[in-house]
């Protein structure tokens, strides 16, 4: 089996690729070839078979088509301009978000064949004002160009399906947390600030109220969706290919105290509140919570708990250990 | 006031010419210049203001730039490659009713002026299976390449606005009934035909069952929809900008029963049954019926019956008197 990833060098993207090269396998599949693609190469993994490693602009005529040349069995999408970045810069965001998956869609089309293609959505798809668990029957109705993108993405992606071009999937990722690295500068960058800064002994900003709710997942379910995505059998998904996946809803409060229950009681008070209208405003304009129906129901399953989610980034970012 | 219509010479695009040029004012502000414009050459009409025609492709680079070149404050775009051929033709299908399109709100953007748009959507946008009543918040999930391309429409609609790159409005039209002309081959053509034929004295072929229910609008109210449209305070509409318009849901019975009250009972006698079960499995796909409270609550306003829908078209079509 040969598979491409587009966006292998993403937080996700990187959790994916060490799932894959520790399985070498998809579905009962053996792995044959892995391509991995990303606008910066993406890092070249261990892996018991061939991997080649590639970086480009997806947009730039010619490049799709390169890419799928050789008929990947599967093709997971994975590449995006950020909500951010594809806010402040107009252009940017349709290129590559979705001039670049059109160009993809239609390359795949060109070959007339048939593989799966797995493409990571957003519930950015949704806008205000939302009901308080958003079902699978609720509109897209987003509120930033990144949401539209996905959103245009997700459409084309079912109608390609549809007509038979190639088995496609859209999966809404909830946000993920605990993001490794660094904090960033990201509207969403704190739900993981608050929990990965103090794990590490270190001081976090929370700058919006303590009953913010939102919807989470860990890079390793996140991961797990991808694979599941790629087997699961579409003729059960029927047409309407974007899946809400199924997700943690939490509070921030209730973050803070499975913090405290999972690492100490001390970890909590690192987090230093300074409330910012601006972020308050855009977080307000988010979903809290899902009934992620469709997605549970095919097989997707979530974390257990915002504590599982926590242990999640202890384990495979901290050695088991705290700082 | 100067007006740009695309997609001027088809059956809407006729009828709302026709309106503009009776009124002469949109809005209460005089009409200083109407440019038509379609695929075709659309027929120059009688008006006490200049008007322009032209024909041309608007996929085509350039082409979208020219039209909007001399800043029109109020643009409709209503042209587009019909359901049947957006089908079998998927290339074109997605030029000219997606890219065509982009170019247009593209073009708009870079004259950095705020018009306002409207755009002629569908309930295409909507896939089964979905409630006995669409609601205002139900999700667009087409089951057709034109549906996808009206449903993409409206979110690059929606998100164009929210930048303030055009002050935009979609409207997605009932199934526009009794169409003018002769018969087609459309699948949808039924709904005009049987009443269409029988008012003229002829033989019409009804190709489903009688218990359809469809969802219709008059060529004379759906005007009146594009003149609403572009006139509303759209700080009213938020910024979901696609409206599912207020229709008349009726049944095939219903109709038939209304052609009878209308025009006499011998009218019905016409119909002849003529099972199609291609027709019928594509009808059944087909919305039955809405809740359009939003466009409701903008002041939009249905047909008041099918008898209201049948005696519209003998007013303007048969000059008052039956065939």
């Amino acid at each position: 089996m040969k598979i491409l990833i587009i966006g292998a060098a993403g937080m996700v993207g990187q959790k994916f690729v060490a799932r894959l090269c520790a399985d070498a396998e998809l579905g009962g599949q053996a792995i044959d070839a892995l391509r991995l693609y990303d606008i910066v190469p993406p890092e070249l993994p261990d892996a018991r078979f061939p991997v080649e490693t590639g970086a480009g602009d997806l947009s730039v005529p010619g490049e799709a088509e390169r890419l799928v040349a050789d008929r990947p069995d599967v093709i997971f999408h994975l590449a995006a301009v950020v909500s951010g970045e594809a806010e402040t810069d107009f252009d940017k965001g349709y290129r590559i978000n979705l001039e670049g998956t059109q160009r993809l869609f239609e390359a795949v089309r060109a070959l007339q064949y048939m593989p799966r293609l797995v493409f990571s959505s957003s519930i950015a798809v949704f806008g205000a004002p939302f009901p308080e668990k958003i079902g699978d029957e609720f509109l897209s109705a987003p509120l930033s160009s990144y949401g539209t993108q996905k959103a245009c993405c997700e459409l084309l992606l079912a109608d390609y399906s549809r007509k038979g071009f190639f088995d496609g999937l859209a999966i809404r990722l909830p946000t993920v947390v605990v993001r490794p690295g660094r904090p960033n500068k990201a509207a969403s960058g704190f739900f993981s600030n608050i929990l990965r800064e103090p794990l590490a002994g270190k001081e976090a900003v929370l700058p919006v109220s303590r009953d913010v709710r939102h919807w989470l997942v860990s890079p390793r379910t996140a991961a797990g969706f991808l694979v599941h995505a790629a087997t699961i059998d579409t003729q059960a998904v029927g047409p309407r290919r974007a899946l809400t996946m199924p997700g943690v809803s939490v509070t921030v409060a209730e973050m803070i105290a499975a913090l405290d229950r999972v690492a100490g009681e001390n970890r909590s008070a690192l987090i230093r509140e300074a409330p910012d209208e601006l972020v308050d405003r855009l977080v307000s304009g988010w979903p809290r919570d899902f009934n992620a129906e469709r997605a549970t129901k095919l097989g997707f399953v979530a974390d257990g708990s915002i504590d599982e989610i926590i242990r999640i980034h202890i384990d495979e970012e901290m050695g088991g250990k705290l700082g």
